[in-house]
């Protein structure tokens, strides 16, 4: 890595911390300029605009969770039925900074996001994405395409409301009492029965 | 109701609209009174200070939605079981506007208000007392504490995180997906097999 990529690099780093802490609105270039301890020319070189620097935070940040969300979801080569309802706990019982709040979800509720096509989009394909990794692991572990999608919405509804939860009350084990009460119900239940 | 009740009620009602759509920190009184068209005499009469004004709004804005949840989830004379769980369902169920966004959820992302002890514990004492009345619920349905308890937790994340989904989406079928999801479990397992 050269010195102009670790600049960028270190440019992202400080604006995804500085977004998940207190909002992209409330975030200047600035602010994000004197925390990475870069040179201002360097801010200005790769990112032009805060749009620009923006989308490149949002991106990376979108990208981590994917990956972690893939981490815990991905196909094991057996393709095993009670593996996969297994992957699938094992996502939604992953540790998690419950307080912090999801450094995606938590941009649904940031005006400067939702207010920018641009950045809406990808915070959009996101959960997307992710709806979509965690319907195929409920299909291979048997259940029909309908049931499977209403499922996955399920489990990533309990993890962001597990983050509201903890936020509300103050309480890291609001998020996990709400994972453990849809777990017991997921793992009673590995096949539709209706 | 005398003019004066009338203006404070007008007063507070404009701002639980504006901190719903803009949230705490961006909205100021000077705005509020713009949207309720009383006199400025009121504002500094009912409200001296900003602070003043946010309380009772977030107060009447968890008021509401309290009373909302225990339309749903207050005990039936008869306390019959399969009553007993008809009722979380129906909390689960009832009509959201889910692309606005739950006006209390969304507080928690509001730095504004979890910077503010005074409004936090508003906000926080909300979740308390809907998650100990949806808990009551499902022990009336027959569950033990701890499973009543958990499933409280996830039941109440459902919402919260169908929320998200939606908004995240910007389709409001995403949360109705998650709740289909959650009461097809919630309804094959009504008692606790674990």
């Amino acid at each position: 890595m050269n010195t102009s990529t670790d600049a960028r690099g270190r440019l992202v780093a400080a604006a995804q911390e500085m977004f998940a802490a207190q909002g992209v609105g409330a975030t200047s270039p600035r602010q994000v300029l004197a925390a990475s301890g870069v040179g201002q020319g360097s801010l200005y070189h790769h990112f032009p605009t805060k749009h620009d620097l923006a989308a490149a935070a949002v991106g990376a940040t979108v990208a981590d969770a994917l990956a972690a969300a893939r981490r815990d979801l991905d196909d094991a080569p057996d393709g095993d039925r009670t593996d996969a309802l297994a992957r699938v706990v094992a996502y939604l019982e992953r540790p998690r900074d419950a307080l912090a709040g999801c450094k995606v979800g938590r941009l649904t509720s940031d005006q400067a996001v939702m207010d920018d096509d641009g950045l809406r989009d990808v915070v959009t394909a996101y959960f997307v994405r992710l709806l979509d990794a965690v319907a195929a692991t409920l299909r291979d572990a048997g259940l029909p395409e309908g049931a499977a999608r209403d499922r996955a919405h399920a489990a990533v509804a309990i993890v962001q409301g597990g983050y509201v939860l903890a936020r509300a009350t103050g309480d890291p084990d609001a998020m996990r009492a709400a994972v453990r009460g849809f777990v017991t119900l997921l793992t009673d239940n590995p096949e539709e029965t209706a």
